[in-house]
């Protein structure tokens, strides 16, 4: 990158191409006064502003300053100083790092120089669009919504019922952080809420309501090295626990019996089980909804009577015992009194203990601005209630639902907090465990998150899809969250084997459990989910057919461990995810910019999944410059091209390259299978 | 009104309280730059603005001139100026010229002090909400859209279908003019796309794409003399003709058997008809979609083999033929040929004849920028075809259709003459009949509109309902539409009976179209519509019942003719119009600001329609300082109260004052009905 100016002018370009202009004609910085109207329900918001003004910053003036330069940026000549940045030049970037704000300034716009067949991806975990270009992208973390799509039925519904269908950009996990095709990132520092909009032909332009403390633009030769200054910047994560590898998470909430009953029948199945994970290890409530976990983070001997003996059992038997958490505490539950006591929720306009409404009962919000409220959480929570009883893990929930009307004890109003708060809560789960020396045996999974998420959650999981092959909250949908997550620097991910919303009619199949369940035995983590209606939909252990394919494919998964071991290793230390866009290995392949259905395991490994209902073969495109074997009929196909394979259930779209140094693992799983 | 200036302040204020106020710290004037995106698709558009800039014009000089002053205004005191603005002090307001624009302006925005108690009304013709406080209302012809409510089946399934599901604002007639309960009316004039915005408290804030020509701020003591000054201003109606208070028009389309078979069936009824309303005159052509009219027009013997014989056989048995026109000529017809050797159609970008698809057919546009394209249109089509035919009237159907994308011949852009084709539609229309003299006895009827319209249409059709009594689409939303259409001095409104739009499975029922027929009955024309799927939804004809109850309101309405006649003629007159908002007669009753399911038929009658289902008796509120008797039961009531009445099908609720100079037309109405 290299930076020159003028009296009145600043060009930062990118291998002799303009990435930031300005000048006054054209001019890169905005400011502006707006009125926000935030409305939440459930974690779903609707948001609008009212714009009162937007102006142009067209008078620069430049002054040199050590190892960079000072920019001071008025409306026009005679105009106060509205903004005055300090720009640092950075071996391979710039970062500019805005040090004075006038008055009155809430909106804040930058522009960045865009050709109209750049790419850009990331913002995040974006479940409907890989590549941004084309939309905006509002950053704000919230449920994902239940449908995500106007013209379906369940979209529909959620919206009249529950206001909760959302829309393409909705997501737990927002990041305002793009990777562009010219292999640069731009990463603006702030919790305010953003929108990132790719719409424009020659611009890119990334709008802030507040004025951000630091804007980043970093290039690298290659992706896989802007990756790794991605991860580098918003932390890595440890390697997977060793046990992860030994099979499938079986996801079971019906209680202790249950779950040693269905475990015994998975191990009849040659099901290979490195794990149940048991939501209702603190009990259940009913409610009009269907039966809810109870929010009071301790063991209920009621529904598992034996858990510390199950729990030590299971650990001798080579299974592990995970549960579930979230950030919230039920009113009519044993911590919540004692936290509200201690002063450690947060608090409403009166100054009482703030209540959220999760359907049918309320919760105290735990304050994590305040120190002793989060030693409490650890202490207390995580290590008494949770390590100490043997869990090896569990979902760590929520984190994007921080009301915007409570008041913390850290003076910062809610809304500046509500981004953040992913972050505060993947830290308490991930520093409880780092206390108790337990870090490299015990893993959470997390579906929110926000920059800096990626120094404390260990594994991702995609959400909430709806358990269907819909376009925009469907299979499909997992590996698009994968791909953009995984350019944020977030290694590792999974999601619900068979998707987890069940509403208005929906329901899963045996075929969608089958579909998702293939392709998770080629992901990091295979883990199922009975959904939110269990009774309603299709578990593997209803049905023989489903249950002996999610054995047959947990093998799988076991056989790919040495691969996965050396791609997790490899994550942990450099931050490149192991599910990775085509392009990160492929990257003159310009085809692959735009594959959001298909990733990498790995560097040599393709997987093309059957995100689709009624399909027997499927089409794959092969990057080029590389000759590819189809994993289960030996196949060779040369790269650069699309082809259709058979893709009977149970023979997920698979390849590999010819000449990797796995050849031999790969032709024994696809002779065990 | 009183205005007060000093060095960089402005002041208009009205009874003491501010109206508009320019201060440097809160100015009424920002511009801008935009660029809209506008994408149309059978009437419905899809509209987005990315606006790269919106300055407040802080800086204000002020210079007195002749009868008013000069304003110049600038972003700050250095500016080029951007704005002058000369205002002119009228009697009862302000008119701003807005003469000289810097370059580079394509939005402006005007704010006007508001209080927080205020109402505000208009915008031409609403359907949704009468008092537009709380919401933004967009200001471009189009289609109204099918359901209007993102909650509803029809809504969602038109949005998937057709993208026409539409919302609160969508509507063929906006107008940038509103009514404040303050007793003024702003009128900004322009064809520019507009947004008028009532969401703040303390000001309302009008957008144009563009900068308007002038800006009319004018008051008036009470609210009828307001829309005098209103009607006075877009100009007035000529009455109806006498041929109207005959009865009701009944709307067929099944050729010229079915007609003369349904005028003996209804004359069996003791129907009162005073037309035939025969949409299929020019004959109709098979699609998927239905049977559509061939919009060639003129008489096409095929469906009606003796039409000149008929119709002036019916009007010797004092029964008028309407028929139907619009302003498109369909490429299969005899018409289009001759336009376009004529080169009276707009062209397309590569200047051949733009054909516009209305769905397995296509149209020419007439270009109605070319007086002589008027003059054809006029002398061939209305005279020649229609009136010299015996035709005494016709819907005049679109006018917000005109495509974006077209050439005209003034070398204006169709998206600047798109909201002002209504008006020139309606032009034509009025032109062509007063040209062959028979004003007097000819009418048309119009959904489309735009400031102006009132001086030529001089009949408002409602548009197209749902045929249903859904809050956005059905039954209610004409009474707002009559109210609000109104106040914008359109003296004469009506409606389909039982409505139009069934699609999606939504089928008129025989309580709909009673329900309807019996608030028709006390509107200016009643007039039958037989449904975009006329075998498959209710119509008088099939239903011995749903006949007598429309042949009943029919003599009511006839029997309604002396008081009708009054009013129409005030009207014509003075622009007050028939259905009257509440307010129009009771100032001081705050009640009556708020109601938009009711309706004054002129001063003495007070009508509160069953606008939903299942309902036995109704709930009306009567305004103050009036005793009112509720037509049926001879009860009275005094005013000030809301009174539940019986309100069986055939007794809609109807109220008259006591001290009316009518009793004995309404109490020989009650006795004879």
């Amino acid at each position: 990158m290299q930076v020159t100016y003028q009296r009145d002018q600043l060009r930062l370009s990118m291998g002799g191409e303009d990435l930031l202009v300005h000048t006054p004609k054209s001019p890169a910085f905005f400011i502006g006064y707006g009125r926000e109207k935030m409305e939440m329900y459930c974690g779903n918001f609707e948001i609008q502003d009212y714009l009162e003004s937007r102006e142009a910053l067209r008078h620069l003036t430049v002054t040199d300053r050590e190892a960079g330069m000072q920019l001071e940026l008025r409306r026009h000549k005679d105009d106060d100083l509205q903004l005055s940045i300090n720009v640092r030049l950075l071996e391979d970037g710039i970062q500019l790092d805005i040090q004075n704000v006038a008055n009155d300034i809430n909106r804040f716009w930058m522009r960045l120089a865009a050709d109209e067949q750049e790419h850009v991806w990331g913002c995040g975990e974006q479940m409907s669009y890989f590549n941004l270009r084309g939309r905006h992208f509002p950053l704000w973390t919230s449920e994902p919504g239940v449908g995500r799509d106007k013209t379906t039925y369940v979209t529909w519904q959620s919206d009249v019922v529950n206001r909760a269908g959302g829309d393409y950009y909705n997501t737990n996990y927002p990041q305002p952080t793009f990777v562009s095709s010219r292999r640069y990132f731009c990463h603006i520092e702030t919790y305010d809420y953003a929108d990132f909009d790719f719409r424009q032909g020659t611009f890119h332009e990334m709008q802030v309501w507040g004025v951000p403390a630091t804007i980043l633009l970093r290039s690298a030769p290659t992706f896989l090295t802007l990756v790794e200054k991605i991860s580098a910047t918003f932390g890595r994560q440890p390697p997977l626990p060793d046990w992860v590898y030994n099979g499938v998470i079986l996801g079971l909430k019906r209680g202790q019996a249950h779950a040693e009953k269905m475990l015994a029948e998975a191990l009849n199945h040659d099901m290979a089980v490195s794990a149940l994970w048991c939501e209702d290890w603190t009990g259940v409530r009913e409610t009009s909804f269907g039966t809810r976990l109870f929010w009071d983070w301790r063991w209920q001997p009621e529904r598992y009577p034996h858990l510390e003996r199950l729990i030590a059992e299971l650990r001798e038997r080579n299974v592990r015992f995970l549960g579930y958490v979230n950030p919230y505490l039920c009113v009519d539950g044993s911590l919540f009194p004692e936290a509200e006591a201690a002063g450690y929720l947060a608090t409403n306009e009166q100054g009482n203990t703030a209540l959220v409404d999760f359907g049918e009962f309320y919760c105290g919000v735990v304050d994590f601005t305040d120190e002793a409220a989060c030693t409490w959480f650890k202490d207390v929570i995580i290590k008494r209630e949770m390590l100490d009883l043997g869990l090896s893990g569990w979902m760590a929930d929520f984190g994007e639902y921080l009301p915007i009307d409570v008041k913390l004890s850290n003076g910062v109003s809610a809304k500046q907090e509500h981004n953040r708060w992913p972050v505060r809560w993947a830290q308490i789960n991930a520093e409880a465990i780092a206390e108790a020396g337990l870090t490299d045996e015990t893993t959470f999974f997390m579906r929110a998150g926000y920059s800096g998420v990626q120094a404390h959650c260990p594994l991702l999981w995609a959400g909430d899809q709806s358990v269907d092959f819909s376009r925009h909250d469907g299979l499909g949908t997992v590996i698009c969250a994968a791909l953009s997550s995984g350019l944020m620097g977030n290694a590792f991910h999974h999601s619900d084997i068979g998707g987890y919303t069940s509403l208005f009619g929906n329901k899963r199949n045996a075929e969608l459990h089958m579909r998702w369940a293939e392709m998770a035995a080629f992901t990091p983590v295979m883990r199922t989910h009975e959904s939110n209606r269990p009774t309603k939909n299709t578990q593997w252990f209803d049905d023989p057919a489903v249950a002996a394919h999610l054995a047959r494919m947990s093998r799988i998964y076991v056989s790919l461990t040495p691969y996965l071991k050396q791609l997790v290793s490899e994550g942990s230390a450099r931050g490149i995810p192991v599910q990775r866009a085509l392009f990160l290995h492929f990257e003159t392949d310009l085809e692959c910019y735009d594959i959001q259905d298909q990733y990498l395991l790995g560097p040599d490994v393709l997987v093309a999944p059957v995100h689709q209902a009624g399909h027997l073969d499927w089409s794959a495109y092969l990057p080029h410059g590389v000759e590819w074997v189809h994993l289960w009929s030996g196949e060779h196909y040369a790269g650069g091209q699309r082809v259709t394979v058979p893709a009977p259930v149970g023979k997920p779209p698979v390849f590999y390259r010819s000449d990797s140094d796995w050849l031999a693992l790969f032709t024994a799983l696809a002779g065990q299978a």
